[in-house]
């Protein structure tokens, strides 16, 4: 079979994270995502973050299944190249700020002229439309807009920043999602008799993020309650967290209390809820402390290996605190293949993170690495079909 | 033009939080997605969260945009009404723990004999294969085992929970993707003269989750060096974090050296970066609490508002620190309708998040609020063309 996007072009315009892990995703997907870089530096990723022999491992991992081309936009032959291009594809991504895409002469209507059915897709930081629309956006600070600090730390404690850059990745895979299924209208449109027209496709790193609140939101809502920072303890259910035994912690989340009812047994408190302390949740929750020392006692009796099998053989979830060199170590990653290792000509063998969604007949898989600064230019104008002072658009 | 997944018809075996998640995604995109409930209390989120006129807020906004049917997949005869509706679907959609599927009959073998074209979509905490394959998953067990708690939290204190179910968001957000893509591999297989067959599709917790990691796991892997927890200061750059105004905090992320020169000229002080203290990042990141210092100087002279407005208008990200309430009425937030109001028929108006996705042609909608617990089971039976004693599979 061939792969989801096997048959789509990407102009892609983006640089540093958002945009480029979007991109990415399209060309795991199998479409072919062509990276437009300045005559300069290109994308200044190229530049940041660890190098090994020469490259940017930062810029491999989000780069791979792009190739690059070098055009001066502000150059009228740079610039009538991108349209000739934009005239060929099928999605020009990009994450400029409102109005810059019109500044530089692609309005609407020169969009829709060069390429009817053009998918025009957007990354940004708060929306292209309304009293923020204009902000320059970063992770930290829509963090601390969404409310996402608010509900990250400890109780009492100020609102902290989560330690990954969340809402860049969450809006690169929303984005991606709005591309294919605006590919997928298309299609649609055209199979029942319409003219297979593109459409306009964006999602905000604010949008993305603020759909992570799920229940937090739904509860807020419903009762004008704030919800508190918790730090390891959940908000609603007790016991709940990281517990001590012989050799470090666990993590254990009995969410109902069937799930609880096998954690005690396990652990050897099975009539610790007949205790009129812990005898439902609310008390179990005003009794924490007690109650922990209690669990903490029995845990502390056996390794975290070993409650780690005990604890999910009977159906409680439980797993260690890993860091990020024991996770990326750690059995079932390297079994799931969520990291791989790619070979770089020229800058020997880079690993990176693999592809999270599995598919039984189209794998994702990398078809090439990363790209050298305009490796791809005179290709991609071949394989297009862009031929210097010819077809005038 | 018609909705993306206009034509597709999704059976919904999930529930809880990732799967019904999911199923909402592909909903908002126009599928018509079918919830299967037990006939005693159906999905468990129909009665947790907090409940309004007898409705869980959270069920509805998780369970927008489907029709509920409910089956007693225990029984025969539920089984195979079943079977008809796969027979019937594009998708099917489950988060059952490996073999269950195969448990209940519907083999790998069975399906493709139910239904070549069936996708088979799957969510789980670790992967359907693997060391971990059977263990049972939690957000916040993922959390620890991924290494997310690990970069989660002030330096020198314990790794920390981040309080929104990210991974389960991220697990949904990936097989939604994951499950449109593979819509679309069939469209153009098909289009390509083959059978335009469906195939296995799934994500993990675990994997959504580790995809966050970014520059932090590239750089790690290229240097072996382990991220730190570093709370509100970025582990690189300084400075960068939460400034005291006159009537509250700013957060402020100046990214790159251009950026940091229109902060420190906007605040007052174009020349820090001479002070032999401050002329390097490195050198900033060392003497953080007195570049701080004399920044909160600067900032503590005016107001939040103020701040942002100027400081946004130079060009420095910059906002304020929102809690949930704030963040739910923020005027961008409500201007970008990501909250929106839906009319439950009998429980009156529900407030829920909406669509992070915006496209201009093909916009997602609330075309029917969260079914009750077997609402359409009739209407689906008519719709889909199945009746009892007849074609037998």
């Amino acid at each position: 079979m061939m792969k989801p996007l096997a048959d789509i072009r990407v102009v892609d315009l983006t640089r540093i994270i958002a945009g480029p892990f979007c991109a990415m995703l399209l060309g795991d997907l199998g479409a072919d995502v062509v990276k437009i870089e300045g005559p300069h530096e290109g994308d200044p990723i190229r530049h940041i973050g660890a190098q090994v022999n020469d490259l940017s491992w930062y810029f491999a991992g989000f780069n791979r299944n792009k190739r690059s081309v070098v055009l001066d936009l502000r150059s009228p032959e740079g610039f009538a190249t991108l349209e000739k291009m934009i005239a060929r594809a099928d999605v020009l991504l990009q994450n400029y700020r409102p109005g810059v895409l019109d500044e530089m002469g692609l309005t609407k209507h020169r969009l829709e002229q060069l390429n009817p059915r053009l998918i025009v897709a957007g990354i940004n930081g708060y929306g292209s439309t309304g009293p923020y629309a204009d902000r320059p956006a970063f992770d930290f600070v829509v963090q601390a807009m969404s409310g996402f600090l608010s509900v990250n730390g400890n109780e009492g404690e100020p609102p902290l920043r989560t330690g990954t850059p969340i809402s860049d990745i969450m809006a690169g895979l929303y984005t991606a999602l709005g591309i294919v299924s605006a590919v997928r209208a298309r299609d649609l449109d055209r199979d029942h008799g319409g003219a297979g027209a593109g459409q306009r496709v964006e999602a905000s790193m604010l949008g993305a993020l603020m759909s992570s609140f799920a229940y937090l939101a739904s509860d807020h809502l419903a009762t004008g309650e704030l919800p508190q920072r918790t730090g390891n303890d959940h908000p609603i259910a007790a016991p709940y967290g990281l517990f001590d035994a012989s050799d470090g912690q666990i993590a254990v989340a009995p969410s109902t209390q069937a799930v609880l009812d096998k954690f005690l047994r396990v652990i050897g408190l099975p009539d610790l809820c007949s205790d009129p302390r812990f005898a439902t949740n609310a008390l179990r929750r005003a009794n924490r402390p007690q109650l922990n020392a209690l669990i903490n006692a029995q845990v502390r009796n056996d390794t975290r290996a070993r409650w780690v099998s005990r604890l999910n053989d009977a159906g409680v979830p439980c797993g260690v605190v890993q860091n990020l060199a024991q996770a990326l170590n750690d059995p079932q990653v390297l079994h799931q293949e969520l990291v791989i290792e790619v070979e770089h000509p020229g800058h020997g063998p880079v690993r990176m993170l693999g592809f999270p969604i599995k598919f039984s007949e189209t794998p994702c898989e990398v078809a090439r690495p990363a790209p050298r600064h305009g490796e791809h230019t005179a290709q991609v104008m071949r394989d297009w079909g862009i031929f210097p002072d010819k077809e005038p658009q």
